[in-house]
């Protein structure tokens, strides 16, 4: 068991049950109003509130992948199906998700066409037109799209057979240019996930077994769910040299040969969304959203009794709106003729970081009350707060509130992280310790399989220099790296 | 012929041949590396230039429709055959447009996946889950999504079987409201042309036989081409009350009655890049782009000497574009080894509207020379001006440069629209005065047959309270409508 000490208690660090996690996001879906099933096996309907969160993210991803000279463009939804067969480790990844297409405008066609599960071979194909000098390279390519992949089980968010996403596509021209592109990647989704959505992840190398299909090296970057379990939320690759030459892309290099490029693809996806709930989520009451990706980041909720004098009352909150309307805040009203109650639940259930409430009592002391969406340590829980300074208190809270879930989730992630150096170990704590297990390994199959019978899977790979007495945790040969250990979905 | 009076005079009011204009556009796609066909008939590379011009149109209008009360959501990609075929009109227009999934994960599916051609279909099936009572109206949901329409010929923007959009959908407690709601997205749409593309267009109700297949009524907007034929750039429709009513959408009213909701659909897709480019592109040099929609505003030239001193000459490019830079002006520097005259061509290719070019000798003046893409009437053709004003001369310029070409597209509609009494007069326009043609019409199928045959068809009818002396201008019996007779894309 972790001992590690942290300064601040936060209340939520024990892992919960999976089956009755899994209820509480189904649940949480529908309260937020998040998502719902489509008539179609497999795929969702992305609803207006959740819509606007990939909104948010979209926008700050979408700066900051330009940031790196990265230009966005649209490819074709539809791939001739012998494009995909050209590379054949990416054949054999992808054959048993496609979608086909064989008729159209009322003939079958010649060939039929897959939907895109991604967008390599297309993307291939116009390098192949694009790329003939030194000088074409490097090639930048990012694009925002749906994409198909046929899922047998499906939840929303998490894994759905169509969702959203970016995939960016580079061309180098050398080895070690596109590998460290793939690796900035990585690091600009991490810290992406870290200073926006305050999701802290474990990022690294995916073993052999689990890169992408035609990939030389996959990067990816997980996060520990409440209920313990890995959620791979991105990834970058270096594809195999293989793929751009199974595509003929070819430039002349300043020495005059012909050389293949190096390529990367990497991608992000609305299963963002789903880590956001999964990671921030309250078990009791539901959607927590960061402030950063909140819709809405603030509630107001006027508190009157009939016996208030209603002038004063809404000259207030006028008042209130008003400053809201320029401040840069996202916000919204909650004034109808329901109970107070009732309201700061919808506001809850909305999982708004901030709520500011007043009743007559505020309005005659030129007061608000704010009170985040779960309570800060050492602050609070109800912040009063003169009318003349809430602008400036409302910010500083959400920052406070931003951080504290940050923290919260580290901790969390910390508090659940073990180190296990016997196979016996591993089983031991699955049964009273889920969550995330750094062990030695020696990269061998026999011992992966092992971990499988046990529905775990080797995650992300640690850096770490080995000593030579670091032994694989399950055949105690000689390891070969050290890594994370988890169940995933 | 239409003599119209006009205070200035632009170059460009001549209809072109089509055959050559096609010729051209196909010609400007590949100079300005705007589109590539793709390995898929009839389907589009969208390389990055074309997708910058996508984003500006599409952040504008996305805030003008959130601004109408619209959120943005998401549906699936996939929609059940059957649904389709619950509204007759519906399924009669998009049948021969299809392609359809028949198989997924490897097996053949029960029931055949439509690739959606447009969502009326999906998303009146989640309205009927989410609207119960008149508190949920009006629903107004938004999407920007790929959608699919199988067509034989081809060409890129402007009818590819793949295309971008934006499709909007709403309900409304009565069709008075609906109808009305229609009629304020085409008007959204028809200021946004003039003010952001610099495109104007003649707007109004489609006649029956070219409506929506579902509408009740179709409103259009179509601006005229330099080869003098119209462009369908958007719609907005009022669906048939049968349409959410095959889909069992059902409301409780403030009377307790159960009701069903009238809904309207409209869009706009990547045609409008094609519009932009037949509409301001100039037949000698290629593309032109208004400023409000060029990914780069001003291009920075410098025209060095090897005599010159660089230390000189780079400070004072280096405070050009430092100003630049903070300026929110979209700019590009054009600064290799190639001679002044190719980076002033690659400048104009790329349709920038304005240049910013200097010497030495405007180095030493403290100057720099603006030069528009196309000559501005009433103004030179170089404008000099002194460093410290070259920003806001460049606004300036900027402006007056949108305002132009608003002003000469204008005209030529003007210009190149005629009113005609009889078919004979369509005739001999038609061979001699390719355009737009203003006339009387009965609504007969036996008059719209035979201007069918002449290869024009009727396309928006116009605001007009007849007189009892209006007839129409085939058979010449008493007229119903005055309309827009044109050649079409």
């Amino acid at each position: 068991m972790d001992t590690k000490n942290s300064s601040t208690h936060y209340a939520k660090h024990v892992v919960v049950n999976s089956a009755l996690f899994s209820e509480w996001y189904l649940q949480v879906l529908k309260d937020a109003e998040l998502a719902d099933y489509a008539p179609v096996k497999g795929c969702m309907v992305i609803r207006p509130y959740a819509y606007s969160i990939w909104e948010l993210i979209q926008s700050e991803l979408d700066s900051k992948i330009k940031a790196q000279g990265v230009r966005n463009a649209y490819f074709p939804l539809f791939i001739p199906e012998h494009f995909i067969t050209k590379e054949k480790k990416h054949v054999e990844g992808f054959s048993p998700e496609l979608a086909v297409v064989t008729h159209a405008g009322g003939e079958e066609l010649e060939e039929p066409l897959v939907v895109r599960p991604t967008s390599e071979t297309m993307v291939y194909y116009m390098f192949e037109k694009w790329i003939k000098s030194h000088k074409d390279l490097p090639l930048k390519i990012n694009q925002w799209a749906n994409v198909v992949r046929w899922e047998k089980r499906t939840k929303p968010f998490l894994r759905t057979s169509e969702f959203l996403w970016q995939e960016g596509h580079t061309a180098h021209g050398s080895e070690e240019e596109a590998f460290a592109f793939a690796q900035t990647i990585l690091d600009l989704y991490v810290s992406f996930l870290r200073d926006f959505l305050a999701i802290p992840v474990i990022s690294g190398f995916k073993p052999e077994s689990e890169k992408f299909a035609g990939a030389k090296y996959t990067f990816t970057m997980e996060p520990i769910m409440q209920d313990g379990k890995a959620l791979q939320v991105g990834t970058s690759h270096l594809l195999e040299s293989s793929f751009p030459k199974a595509f003929d892309i070819f430039y002349q290099d300043s020495d005059k040969q012909l050389k293949t490029p190096w390529c990367t693809s990497w991608g992000v996806t609305t299963r963002l969304i789903g880590a956001v709930i999964m990671v921030h989520g309250d078990l009791e009451t539901g959607l927590v959203l960061p402030p950063k990706i909140a819709p809405y980041q603030v509630s107001v909720i006027p508190i009157r009794k009939t016996s208030d004098d209603r002038t004063l009352f809404d000259s207030f909150l006028e008042k209130i709106l008003k400053q809201l309307e320029t401040s840069g805040l996202r916000y919204v009203l909650f004034d109808d003729e329901t109970s107070p109650g009732k309201r700061f639940n919808e506001s809850e259930k909305k999982g708004i970081p901030l709520r500011i409430e007043f009743g007559m009592r505020d309005v005659l002391s030129l007061q608000v009350v704010l009170v985040p969406r779960l309570a800060i340590p050492n602050q609070d829980k109800k912040i009063f707060v003169p009318i003349d300074s809430f602008l400036q208190e409302s910010k500083e809270t959400l920052k406070h509130f931003q951080n504290f879930l940050l923290a919260r989730a580290t901790d969390f992630l910390q508090k659940n992280t073990f180190l296990v150096s016997s196979f016996e170990e591993l089983k031991n704590h699955l049964d009273h310790n889920p969550g995330f297990y750094e062990v030695f390994w020696c990269q061998g199959s026999p011992c992966e399989n092992l971990v499988k019978s046990v529905q775990c899977s080797f995650r992300v790979k640690l850096e770490k220099t080995l000593d030579v007495s670091d032994n694989c945790f399950v055949c105690q040969e000689k390891a070969s790296c050290k890594i994370i250990v988890a169940k995933s979905y």
